[in-house]
């Protein structure tokens, strides 16, 4: 991959320029060409001439003996391991600094773009009358911004997207296709994936004699600065508080964000994690996909939550969880591996019986 | 919150008022100021002056001495612990009452409505020349209806909302941005949240000799009259028979229903729970959160099974079920909990030879 | 259910005609009327006169004796408790053979259609001078196409779809309601269900003074022919190779693909299980629903992963995997049953010393 079909390289650099831009040092070849141009970027196994690539996960070690890129990140103690021929580009973090320098290539991929190639608000797009849009907004065709609408300037509104009324969006947002945002205010460089569900109702039903009342939802979803939300995710807004998303929070795919949950700043949920109404996640914690938060629980600050966990009471600051009821993570894999041991010793038995 | 940003109060009710309308009685402040206004309402740690509020789940007794809204609907009980100066609500369902009275002050907020401030059809609606839409239909910019599509009277179509042909809306439904129906008959008064699929293919294959044949699917998707359906949930229509949600049924986001699938009324549904193929729901059944029903098994009416359960078998009636593979809840837990004390004790004694 | 309400039957086909076209032999009736017409399909409880229908599984059992079909597409062994006047179509793979009637009866129903009756581009839909598109494409109202994006002969694009700038989608495919494509190149006759999502940003992120720093993701989604992707689909695009479902593969709804998975041929992926990032599934591996694959793992050809499964290590060609965390199936399901075992005992021994 050398950024052709999506994405066009922004400019060559040098290898040398590449290792001042990352404080990476030079090393490996045996006379280090730092003038080398770097025209592309690929993963270890797929990498070719002028391409950039790292070695940062000790899973893919057997390739690193095979690489035939221009350069590779890497650490001091992979380098014996690297091709004769492959500039090293020695650094403590591989991954940080193949980051820095893609982002140095391919500034257009540093975050989504209109779908349209469009600029400016195209004509295809139904804004109401009432709408406030700052100066330099895109707007893509077929998206719908509702009266009182507010959106900051060089913010992106994708193709199809909806933004309800009152709705307010801030600066350097990206609003992906078909992203609907009702009862929600949204603070800067924000971007939300294509199909994500922003303020509807949250899940509230009281029983009655004539079956389910529903609760009227009243609260808002805000959702801070940096904050980055995937596709097709869905967040309800709050019943009579809001639902809150903080600042600098990266939520995947497919998670459920329930009324009246508040996270903090700096987690990271995981692809179809869940998290019931009025729970309270800590700023940095990290939540596995496909775990499940229940209800009313206050997930500590710091705290990992494994993966396909079920959290059914208050996880302690910067404590590791697992399991489904959830317990502390090494209490949990402790009993799995004694449950296996124990039923492999059974079945031993009986095979011996026979 | 009083109902600034998204609702408006719809009119100030006198405390008298909200205790006649939800039948508390007035108690706790030793002269209670009947008249005094209501403007808003809160939640129990946020309620300022002014705001009406609620006490119905213990995990909140601290928050209760604390707080200072206008007023507080809680049990008799809870009474000794409301600070002066706030009048007590005095009911059995806290909850139910402050349901009442959100409803009667903001009655707005008990349905979805449009995102775009509209009234009647929109010009920007595609509406097909063969679609019939009863009088009072509201239509949102940018929705598609198809041929022979039929909108009840003051139904809402959101924006962006997709109607195939021949599909039947009843009256006084909510069907919300983005949502697509196809194959589907829905009753009255259904409320679909944005991004819902009602009616695509059911997921069915049979293996040939050139890779998998696709089953032509040829039923519907039933929604009966008062059903919620939560943001990105999917119901696939049915292959021979149709997939039904019964009435009064409150299904969240992200759940998956597949082909065949028979739901009851009165059920609820949490959010990203899954439902396979020809499975059915027993009236009033209660499936929790990230749940999975495997495919053909009959879930009893008023069935409750746990978030995060595995149900690999028919589930009784009245019953209570939990874990992967699920069994009777207590049971599961008391397994769960088995282990743990197990692999704690194993834990001991190998510290203990060390 | 007779093909009214959503499909006509497109032809009568005669019960002697049937048998021919699916290999399967008459019997049953006492004087079998091979020239009965069949004029519609319904299951086997519901089927009627005139009514085609199958018995393929033993759960269904007791309604066989009961059955009022015209026809049923039945084994050998359960011909026996057909009843008299229903005639029996003998065949080794009762499903298989009645998807192919189905096909023969209801054509219009192997494939989903234009959600508006559509036939070319509707004046409605908003392409980009740039994109090309060859004849015969159907693009219902409402759907954008991106500059440079490219659409094969017979490919419907449904209302509302978003197609990217520079993707190109191959002949005979079906990109359903409201779908976004960007990134991608999709092959021939892949059909693709309402809401899904191909191609936004894979969630890449590494930690830095300034918060988390967004990992641009250069590469593609490449779906190859014959594929079907489920309603509300996620499928993130790669970092720096891309993410490849390979052909045949069928994935159900709601399911997460994670950045640079590699899903081989003739998968089978049911709904809402999540593939983390980096994975590779072989060929005809099958995933069960809810499942998880954790990142950077194999999962061999062949292999089946049990619903619900949370898959921390590699998975052997051809073995069955099941449990959270995931091992050997049969040896999961006999630690369950040993556990349930257990906590019985140990509960009637405390019931015991009361």
């Amino acid at each position: 991959m050398t950024g052709t079909d999506f994405f066009d390289t922004f400019r060559l650099l040098s290898v040398a320029d590449i290792a001042r831009r990352t404080a990476a040092r030079l090393a490996g070849a045996e006379d280090v060409a730092g003038d080398t141009l770097i025209g592309g970027v690929a993963s270890l196994a797929d990498a070719g001439g002028g391409d950039l690539t790292f070695y940062d996960n000790r899973r893919y070690r057997d390739a690193l003996p095979l690489c035939r890129a221009a350069a590779c990140f890497l650490r001091e103690e992979a380098l014996p391991l690297l091709p004769r021929g492959v500039i090293g580009l020695v650094t403590e973090k591989p991954l940080h600094a193949m980051t820095l320098a893609m982002a140095e290539l391919f500034p257009q991929a540093t975050a989504p773009t209109s779908l349209f190639g469009a600029a400016g608000v195209s004509p295809n797009a139904i804004i109401h009358p009432d709408a406030r849009l700052e100066p330099g907004v895109i707007v893509d065709p077929d998206a719908t911004i509702g009266p009182r609408a507010e959106i900051g300037s060089k913010t992106i509104i994708g193709s199809h997207a909806v933004i309800g009324p009152h709705v307010k969006i801030g600066r350097g947002c990206r609003i992906g296709a078909h992203v609907s945002v009702s009862h929600a205010f949204i603070g800067d460089r924000v971007i939300v994936h294509p199909g994500a569900r922003l303020g509807q109702d949250g899940f509230g039903f009281t029983p009655s004699r004539k079956g389910y009342l529903k609760i009227p939802q009243l609260g808002r979803v805000i959702v801070q600065d940096d904050v980055e939300i995937g596709a097709n995710t869905t967040i309800d807004r709050g019943t009579l508080r809001d639902t809150v998303i903080g600042e600098g929070s990266k939520i995947d795919n497919l998670v459920q964000i329930a009324h009246n949950v508040i996270i903090g700043r700096g987690c990271v949920i995981a692809a179809q994690a869940g998290i019931a109404g009025s729970s309270e996640i800590g700023d940095f914690a990290q939540i596995g996909g496909q775990s499940a938060i229940a209800g009313h629980l206050t997930i500590g600050e710091g705290a990992a939550v494994a993966a396909k966990s079920g959290v059914m009471r208050d996880v302690p600051a910067f404590s590791r969880f697992g399991g489904a009821p959830a317990r502390p993570l090494r209490g949990f894999l402790r009993g799995e591996a004694l449950l296996a041991r124990l039923s492999r010793r059974m079945s031993d038995k009986n095979s011996n019986k026979n």
